[in-house]
């Protein structure tokens, strides 16, 4: 048997623990909002079946991969394709593997939001194992061949009110556009990342800008060509449910350079004769640009700095991104983010939202600055540390200094559709535990204590990104 | 009604709880030791009423405009002072606007810290509110005409053993000189911060060295007639109760340059000549002047590295400094105290308390520094860190390392001369409360955890600034 | 008395505790497995009664030393040697010292090594104090003449499986030599740890490495014949029981460079012209190097990366090194290792142990490093970090992103023969808290959470190091 007890999470001792299941009863059912995230709009826009457990619960979720990975096992086991298209192993077989295997995912989140997928979407209690591999694969096969794990199905049961997918700018949203068709916007939205035409660390971004020029009719050759090129394509995603942006960064740097400068740094793009200082400053001065054009629209920025992608060049040479190589790194986002705030951040219609890898900028940068500036917020915590702990050391450094009301709410940030109940689930009920030890301690009255359970479960993220 | 409740900030489970309310019970009546702080010694000196409550509560605590600020609101409306003299929101409306937003404070230290002063001072209980904000404002206004408020009876009344203000160096002290006739120094006492002559980025440098030359006699133009200066300066603050000097900086760096090269530095800063690195260098050199003079006359000195200060120009231009916009900043303390401490860390008078706002240097720097040279002591918590989860972190990390006899006590090193009892009660019960915990742990006996209660609350700070 | 309760370090409220207590029933006896240390080979090989107790307890713990030397006592009267031969205070007189100054330790881990070694070894129970000082001296020099307490039999008594102790690359192993003979090797093991041949900011290093090619008969002078030189050496260590070889370096960073430019470093590094770049460049070559020898010869590489050596130029002068005044600093083991990984992370042979004094790295780096890389293993909490809080905020920031398999079990790492047990005991009790706090709040069973207890205080350590 997995190990879900209706208490997990909250405090091992009373009186916090009784408190905290007394708050989670009030948010455990609020719909779930998901502003930010990476599913695939294809499923809710052709609500097709899902093919078979292993590409849906074990090749997609680069947690998983890494961990079976770390412990010796190899990816062409695993069933990961490779460019080479060299065969890899059946979906079926993968999937013994990784539930032999799966003992390792022992106190990690993985495991808890594995568990938590298999018991509310298939009605599985019995632990994964090599035992139980087979039967446990049966079971989900059988399931995805029903309505009730069709995809729109899967929103409904799990009472998603809004999802966000995340497309890049060249992206032309024919999945949008047919559930625009559909009157399914809205509930499904897109999300701007123009990371493809603004970070020239990329090998076709030359090629990317020209692609950009063709699909906005302007001349992206010229600065205020491109900036507009922008916003007609902000405009585009917009038409598609979009309410926000996002830029993936290696750092926050930004920047505030004269036109002349921006120009010249533009031509060397093009031209493909810019150096890795040039792509810096460039992803610096977009994200100015994003910030300017986000006073004009009202769109919130999401920046999410700090990945260092592709620490396994033969990963990456073998399989390409996304494959758990991705490691973090040291942020700042007090001199980072300087320029742009100097230039608009006192902006009434600039929305910011800060996401790190770096926890040591949560009480010394990220809740200093979100409680100042009436642009920032503090986003959730990200990746590795949308977890138990991860949420705990969040709270305890960003709650002083921001308050409750300069946070994002939550975000699952996921690609693995399955698991984003249980990713809200976990916060919900960390974000119980948190105030029940504060009632606990008799530093918040339990009035406060439910006002904030149910905003940062629900209301906090519909505020954060201007969901109306 | 506000949650000041008895057992509040104690641990929630027994036995931790228990025994923590009973080494609060041993401490909670000490007299208050503030030897770092910022009130304004003309309230000691003269003694008046304070004018009202939005100048009491509101426009000069940085905590509570930032918060207000951060969700939107004006400084205008909040009657934060405009530089160009234009009118802004007196202090009946910016409080009823203070009160209607007061929610945001929720979780944050500056609820306690406000709620037990009206509390302790004025006797209110009630929930500040957009429907209490009239009344309460009355209550207080009414209250600061009375004799108790009087700034005297405030210090009387919190048991306010001893205060510190800080003057710059080229303060003339003349409520100091008042108090000293009145036998009032030594329960009030200066400190001397001469940032105003030591730091070659203030754009007054050049004219505040020139008068720190006329106000001693010295020749500044020469290095050690600019030191015999800072000489002669500090004997006069001594002299009005100056136990301590106190260097706000930037990093934590020091240099020990060769004569010539000093005097070159000098020159530069005073032709107005000097560089940015000019300026660190010119800084780092005089912290080790100023420890080398603290050999001499024995005053502790006091660094508080790592503020990034006025990271909003707009603010700034408006406003002026110290209005929250202030953020920290990493620093490196092993570093930067390579070269005063090779100059004179085993100097047996040397007392040096280290002040980060960078908290990963709590277990990697400071506590191992403390811990082995004589000369230094880990500074309290300091600003966005003096909260309760501030201070659990802090011990957390400190002690194991450093002791607890390595640490300086408590500071509450503020303008808001009500927070002050109120600072030092959650500083004591977050100490008992970490106690308890570890007597709950059968870590520490019961002796040595009122023993070191007692001294984190009281003596340490009496020891580490040398009150007699 | 002392505080050995014999609940330490538990959690103080129910369920954990009891949970606690009984995963540590399980797990309190079984063997020590102690793979990295500093203790001296010469007591094993020659069995020899221990001099005092000064010389056993005081003199050579950089930890007690330390904290007593920031205090302001001196290390003459500590009884730590001077290089110039001047007398300092006999055993006793320096006991009495630290026996009197024996409450400093209140909170540190020293005081619970101290208390455990003093009660397991010679049944005190007395407090150290001025008041005890002579008898517990008396008590521990009677019986430190007797059978059991002779190096091998202190072995016996804390059931110590296996314990390695370092050695350099140009020591000849005589101890081990002799315990080879005596059939003791396998018990006891040596690590080889080249520091001497790889650190150019070593003055000796050309000697060293002259010494080097005399030793192994390979001409060091060539790139080809140095790594020979290395080849030769690891296995004339792994005669000697190395399982494992160590790396102590200021920092992670690691190169590939191309034969002809490591070719212009050594001969740089012989001629005695490399400047600081040049000693890190070659350090960081020489990691890569010896990660290369690992996948042939199969040896555990251990990297200790990040400590600032010697900060107190007076102290290294008058006493040498080791003495307390080395201290932590920032690490970057992502950047660091990007070169040898790149080389030969995905080796199946390659097994890479990574130690900080960074506790930031924990979650950011170390732990979603090992839980991608086959190759990596996350070391137990070092140096300053090696203490209850220490070990939970370890285990707090590791285990979600690297689970409990990428983690190396525990190091004493000491140079204190006689804390072995109690380092040791200290971190079983700490895993179980651990594991009673998550079984409290039902985030992981009871059954995994007693494999997990297990595996952290026996079977990791083994399994990291490959001791069969």
């Amino acid at each position: 048997m997995t190990h879900l007890h209706p208490d997990r999470l909250f405090p091992a001792s009373e009186p916090a623990q009784t408190i905290a299941r007394q708050l989670y009863s009030e948010v455990s059912d609020l719909p779930l909002i998901s502003p930010h995230g990476h599913t695939d709009p294809a499923w809710f826009a052709n609500n097709q079946r899902f093919s078979d457990p292993a590409s849906l619960f074990l090749t997609p979720d680069h947690y998983v991969l890494r961990m079976l990975r770390s412990r010796g096992l190899s990816y062409d086991d695993l069933g990961v394709p490779r460019k080479d298209g060299k065969s890899v192993a059946a979906g079926r077989d993968a999937w013994r593997l990784f539930a032999a295997n799966y003992y390792l995912f022992a106190g990690t989140p993985s495991k808890t939001w594995i568990d938590h997928s298999l018991k509310a979407s298939f009605g599985i209690e019995e632990e994964l194992s090599g035992e139980t591999a087979d039967a446990i694969y049966d079971r989900i096969d059988a399931a995805l061949a029903t309505p009730d794990l069709l995809p729109r199905a899967v929103l409904d049961n799990a009472n998603v009110e809004v999802i966000a997918t995340t497309e890049f700018a060249l992206d032309t949203l024919p999945h949008h556009q047919k559930m625009k068709a559909d009157g399914y916007i809205g509930r499904v939205r897109t999300t701007y990342r123009p990371d493809d035409v603004t970070d020239p660390s990329r090998p076709a971004i030359a090629a990317n800008l020209q692609k950009f020029g063709e699909l906005t009719g302007e001349d992206i050759t010229r600065w205020d060509g491109l900036i507009n090129a922008h916003r007609i394509r902000r405009e585009f995603f917009r038409q598609h449910g979009a309410v926000a942006t996002d830029h993936g960064v290696p750092t926050a740097n930004t920047a505030d350079l004269p036109l002349v400068d921006k120009q010249a740094l533009l031509d060397r793009v093009l031209a493909g004769t810019h150096t890795a200082n040039d792509a810096e400053l460039f992803r610096a001065q977009m994200l100015t640009e994003m910030a300017l054009l986000a006073v004009e629209d009202g769109m919130v920025m999401q920046i999410h700095a700090g990945s260092r992608r592709n620490t396994d060049p033969l990963l990456f040479t073998e399989r390409g991104p996304d494959l758990g190589a991705d490691i973090p790194g040291t942020t700042d986002y007090v001199n980072g983010l300087r320029a742009l705030l100097s230039r608009c951040g006192n902006e009434p219609n600039l929305r910011l939202i800060m996401f790190v890898l770096d926890e040591t900028t949560y009480a010394r940068e990220l809740a200093p600055m979100a409680g100042y500036w009436p642009s920032l917020l503090v986003g959730p915590p990200w990746w590795f540390h949308d977890s138990p702990q991860g949420i705990r050391r969040y709270l305890d450094q960003v709650v002083e200094s921001a308050g409750f009301y300069n946070l994002a709410g939550f975000n699952d940030d996921t690609r693995a559709l399955l698991s984003i109940p249980a990713r809200h689930d976990v916060w919900r009920r960390e974000v119980c535990g948190f105030l029940g030890r504060w009632v606990g301690e008799n530093r918040i009255s339990r009035s406060t204590a439910r006002d904030v359970a149910k905003h940062l479960s629900y209301q906090a993220a519909k505020d954060a990104y201007r969901i109306k």
